[in-house]
């Protein structure tokens, strides 16, 4: 509660949830680490230039002009209200057999998280998640008073026989299972990793066998560089458990903040009703027409041609400059590298000498449930310029080099 | 559950508070009362030519200009993070005193009333609620499986006496005391009514004696028609208890999905933290533009013309058209009339009646905790034109002559 409530008058009014988390740092509170002279390797943020700003003002423009009552009310215009289409349509080339009656259209996937969070979950449920996973997924959870567990991964995703152990172990014991499991399958945040078919089909296969609902999170499968796509846990599901989370945050930008849901019919309606926050029907209706006028496809060509260049990029500047010891992930999509530094070496202790020398990242702790990973760091490719890549991964080749005292590069 | 569970396999899926609510027809459900060839006085909906098209387009315009590399980020142009002062700079002129760590931007209103329920509410709490009271907030407090409360209301709004006889008997029974007060204070959604400053004095006294939040919706407050601004429950408050609520859905325009919490730091704070799905800043910056040039301000003064002739001809029509016994609020502000028809009349069964005449309404019933109001109904000026609210008003006195068998109008 910090300095505001010292007399403590407050704290009974809230939550259960929130009383149990409210000690903890806010979504989005890792943005803070940063250092104005040292290139930010953090954020998993597109690059400016990838945001189709004129495109968008155009499809403002014609939203305006072909739907004026409408383009700003409640029920909102053609364009906004044909957006489910365009996402069971998407879906579809994805493999997911799906209709409009199962997609939920919702402010973001955060939000969509979010929804799913309320629709499901109790405090005191149990939560299984990857561990590392996307933090902004583990502070949503803590918000509802969950109990969090990771479960490793390894270079083909999470690590699906130790789950199936786990379980196992659970119901011998007498133990709760989870009601929800949290999953990044295609180029996971933050390790960049894909979840195997064989893994996804046994991931399923628990599932039912143990009745909990898997929440897959796929912002970035649209984005992938290298490779063979792996049909989404959406596409191999029958149960009926996969609650999928989808955005273009990243296929058109974060600021449109325009996300959904695809479930089965009986889960849908009820994250449709849980769902009230209402909708940003001219946000909907600009990327409605957008996506009308075929620009989405456009766009995601030409972001797999950028990214993957940056990818390339990354991979061999950290091929150049990292010392013995140190180890990647060689991610076929999304944003992130996941860097291993020798152990012991500690990448919070690390950080304030990495802005020393010029670079700054996301410390491996903040995204684990349980605080481990400490001698891991994340990197992002998606949102600097190539020169401050260089800059910044040789930055950080120093800084382990001083710090794990350690000789040569990796490429020696 | 409905028909696409009927073996239950997904029922025991739901958090507690959906599976309470599971069965209730969702958020925005009363839309579907309409009859395509019948007049809608149904719904809060703003005039089509009220929105700003124009306006919010030049906005966008010089908001991609100024802000090419920040307009559709995660960060959000200067624009965008100017809004939380535009809204500090407002509240401010309605006598809060407050600053912008006091603001949280929401997603609408809606989304508002949910973060805070989020943040405080957890199952089995009383929440209390003005009966009638805004179904969208019912709806929301459902979601929950909080019990909610009603306390009657009169011509100065809520009826703060029957609330302090209602808690000295909890307090003195045993019962449980709310966690959570919702009111609209001015220009109350549905009855049009404004509660007085005693009462609000009152009001906020029982919320310190009793320690409840008081969550102060205000939609409406901008749009007075007729007589003195009564200062907001926020501008009166000492207890830091009033967490207030506010939207630019019926300022600017409800496609826009732009609204706000203003609430003591210390629930701020955890408001916040809660409210983690994210900002729609391309929105956020389009809005903040606006407001930056001052569009704001003259929209308003617009919108207070035009909807005070739209209130002041639906009263007109109503003395004109309606049969004795017949009853209506005669509202200062905001957007909406409640109509008491005689005793033994329902509302709801008459609909069909109705809606042969040439009108559509809504029923009294969906705005009460109880199920109650059956001979109420709730009609809004604020959407149709002249001409279909004189032939709405018509049908809708033909209606109840018929249907109630009274004769004459009136104005007899």
């Amino acid at each position: 509660m910090g300095t505001n409530d010292t007399d403590g008058r407050f704290t009974r009014l809230f939550s259960e949830g929130v009383t149990d988390s409210m000690d903890e740092p806010g979504y989005g509170s890792w943005r803070s680490i940063s250092a104005p002279e040292a290139v930010s390797l953090s954020f998993g943020f597109p690059f400016p230039a990838s945001f189709p700003n004129d495109e968008l003002l155009a499809a403002a423009e014609a939203l305006f002009d072909e739907a004026p009552e409408t383009a700003l009310s409640y029920v909102g215009s053609g364009a906004a209200n044909e957006l489910a289409s365009v996402v069971v349509e998407r879906a579809r080339e994805r493999g997911i057999d799906c209709d409009e009656d199962q997609v939920v259209l919702t402010n973001g996937a955060t939000h969509a998280i979010d929804v799913a969070c309320a629709t499901f979950l109790d405090p005191g449920d149990l939560v299984v998640v990857e561990s590392p996973t996307f933090m902004g997924a583990l502070k949503l959870f803590r918000n509802y008073g969950v109990d969090v567990a990771g479960v490793g991964m390894d270079a083909d995703g999470l690590d699906v026989a130790a789950l199936a152990a786990d379980l196992e172990r659970r119901e011998a014991e007498g133990r709760p299972l989870p009601k929800l499991l949290y999953t990044i399958p295609d180029f996971h945040n933050p390790t960049g990793v894909t979840l195997s078919r064989e893994r996804r089909e046994r991931l399923i296969e628990l599932a039912e066998t143990y009745g909990f609902v898997v929440l897959e999170d796929d912002p970035y499968g649209e984005l992938r560089y290298h490779g063979e796509r792996v049909p989404s846990l959406a596409a191999l599901d029958d149960s009926g458990l996969v609650v999928r989370v989808n955005t273009f945050s990243k296929t058109i930008a974060p600021g449109v903040r325009t996300g959904w849901l695809i479930a089965h019919e009986a889960l849908a309606d009820q994250l449709r009703r849980v769902n009230a926050g209402g909708r940003n029907t001219f946000t909907q209706g600009v990327v409605g027409r957008y996506c009308a006028e075929g620009r989405l496809e456009e766009n995601v060509a030409d972001l797999v041609e950028a990214y993957g260049e940056r990818r390339d990029h990354m991979l061999a500047r950290l091929e150049a400059e990292m010392p013995p010891g140190v180890e990647w992930s060689e991610p076929d999509g999304g944003f992130f590298v996941w860097v291993e530094l020798p152990e012991g070496v500690d990448a919070e202790e690390m950080l304030p000498a990495a802005a020393d020398e010029g670079v700054v990242y996301l410390p491996g702790h903040l995204f684990h449930p349980d605080d481990s990973g400490r001698n891991c760091l994340r990197i992002s490719f998606s949102h600097v310029s190539f020169d401050e890549m260089e800059r910044g991964v040789a930055a950080l080749g120093r800084t382990v080099r001083s710090v794990a005292n350690v000789e040569g590069a990796a490429s020696d």
